[in-house]
């Protein structure tokens, strides 16, 4: 089969990979319905982070069991599931916590830009559909597999509660779909830091009250003006950036949350200046198997409706356009159909 | 009158100073019933901290109130009441929220290591007692001005429920009470760091079920050893180093609580590190106007007595030999009687 390849920066093939096989009993083999390319892709596809061999790309997907390992209980073949970008048996200590993402047993899945995809775990990562879907709702279902998820963990993180002031940091796709997921839990004011139009536009769309179009110091005074002074009850940082972390600490009221989901780059904290924020910091890697029954039943009602980030769909033999539309933000994310 | 007053590193004098005089209408002067030095007091005391000018030694303090400005409502002459460290209105929407500490009129309270103290705010600063109280009450009810309500928000920002696993972090008066307070809020196992025996023994005596000597990578271990491999469901940082900030996350299972109560020197935290452990994290200076009828109560009635942790009592002309003691960790802590 053909799928993506990472070769260095700025170098993704489509090429002869081969077939993933059941190789523990806990495996399944899953045929992609659809896959996408993720931010955190475009970190290795820059540069920023090493890319020490060819590396199959993708991460987050969706489609039809194809074949399961012996010991695979929960999913058979034919059924539809979406799972996490890290396989976890969701049965230990730290998954029963709600902490899939921490499994003990975790292992990161990796190479769904492809007609298929083996998946580690699949009893504890994947969770099926109440039927196959219909087509327009798989651009939905597979923002679940991640982006959705995340933007879900920032809400859930910052402790978005019905009637809180809200401000999201970050206009990419998780950063938009925070503002869905804060509107989704009640939030009454949602502040969305962004300074592209059609961004914003789509910010509206999902909940945004306000857009604030500063950065930094500007954007945390004008924050603080739509705030009677005090600052968001909820700040949801979905970038990962120096300024991204400083621009969303300052911007919460004394003790109020922050949230950080994007894998923070060369971020230092200093601690004497966050005590007296008296915020509460939480983040990390969505644990998205947390969230998936909750979030299908969403999808599939038509609550929500995620997809809508998905402003651009190539063909999966066009993948390198995909990351390149991507890294410059010509597109906020695209999906790749196989 | 004299009280005590930092000059420079290792130079406190206890010297002629005005006796404070109502200044706002909001004002009351308290009469000191006892004293006593803070572990923050050791930062200038060190010259880790600058010392730009004569200081005013003090902010632990509980006494009779003397007078007060015409616009105080909530306390009147004669009664005996307690303090923060931070004045605040307690009508602000921060302090509606429970952190006092960050009130938007706060005001820091210095100089009570003197026979008599000015408090700003009155109204929302003092809490009376039900009555004067007997002498023996006197140093646990000091030590909810400061000392004991920063150990009990170490438990609270730590989310410590009943059946918890807790380390604490820091074998201080502060930590101390971070033990006694993880008890009372119910924690199951309560694991002290502490390499010094009397100190050991206290955090025993306060609910202490597991001493861990070790320190660094190899007390990290030693929780995690007592801990099923997973790290403590709640840590309680009492230091603000580097060492115990690392230690304290490092120690924490994956989606736990680490709280952060001592004012953290030249602590930089890698947010890359960070989002890997899933922590929650959360501190700052204590909000103690919030626990203070709560604590007022649980002292009242003799259910805890963290004036246990004053083991050395000096009339306050030896406020010298009270901080050497301390800074020679002669003394976990010393009262100071005016």
């Amino acid at each position: 089969m053909r799928g993506a390849v990472l070769h260095g920066p700025r170098d993704v093939r489509f090429e002869e990979r081969p077939v993933p096989t059941i190789v523990k009993p806990t495996d399944a083999i899953i045929r992609i319905a659809a896959a996408c390319v993720c931010g955190s892709d475009l970190w290795p596809y820059r540069g920023i982070s090493a890319v020490n061999e060819p590396t199959p790309m993708g991460h987050e997907y969706c489609g039809i069991v194809e074949e399961v390992g012996g010991a695979v209980r929960s999913v058979r073949p034919g059924q539809f599931v979406i799972g996490s970008f890290f396989a976890s048996d969701n049965t230990c200590p730290i998954c029963k916590d709600g902490y899939q993402s921490s499994c003990q047993h975790r292992e990161l899945v990796g190479g769904a830009q492809a007609p298929l995809l083996r998946v580690p775990l699949a009893d504890g990562t994947l969770v099926a559909t109440p039927d196959v879907p219909p087509a327009d709702l798989i651009p939905s279902l597979l923002t679940l597999s991640d982006v959705m998820g995340t933007g879900w963990f920032a809400a859930d993180a910052a402790n978005v509660k019905p009637g809180m002031t809200v401000a999201v940091v970050g206009d990419g796709a998780v950063g938009l779909l925070a503002v869905l997921s804060a509107k989704q839990k009640g939030a009454r004011r949602i502040l969305a830091m962004s300074r592209h139009s059609s961004r914003q536009k789509l910010a509206r769309e999902f909940g945004a009250t306000d857009i604030v179009s500063e950065r930094g110091d500007e954007g945390v005074a004008r924050i603080k003006d739509l705030t009677q002074g005090l600052g968001a009850d909820a700040v949801l940082e979905c970038v990962g950036t120096v300024e991204s972390m400083t621009q969303a600490i300052q911007a919460a009221r004394p003790g109020g949350y922050v949230s950080y989901v994007g894998v923070p780059h060369g971020v230092e904290l200093k601690a004497d200046e966050l005590f007296f924020t008296h915020i509460h910091l939480h983040g990390g890697p969505a644990p998205v198997r947390r969230f998936l029954p909750e979030l299908i039943d969403l999808v599939w009602s038509r609550e929500i409706n995620p997809g809508k980030v998905f402003d651009l769909t190539l063909p999966l033999d066009q993948v390198g356009e995909a990351f390149r539309a991507m890294d410059e933000r010509r597109a906020i994310k695209a999906l790749l159909r196989p």
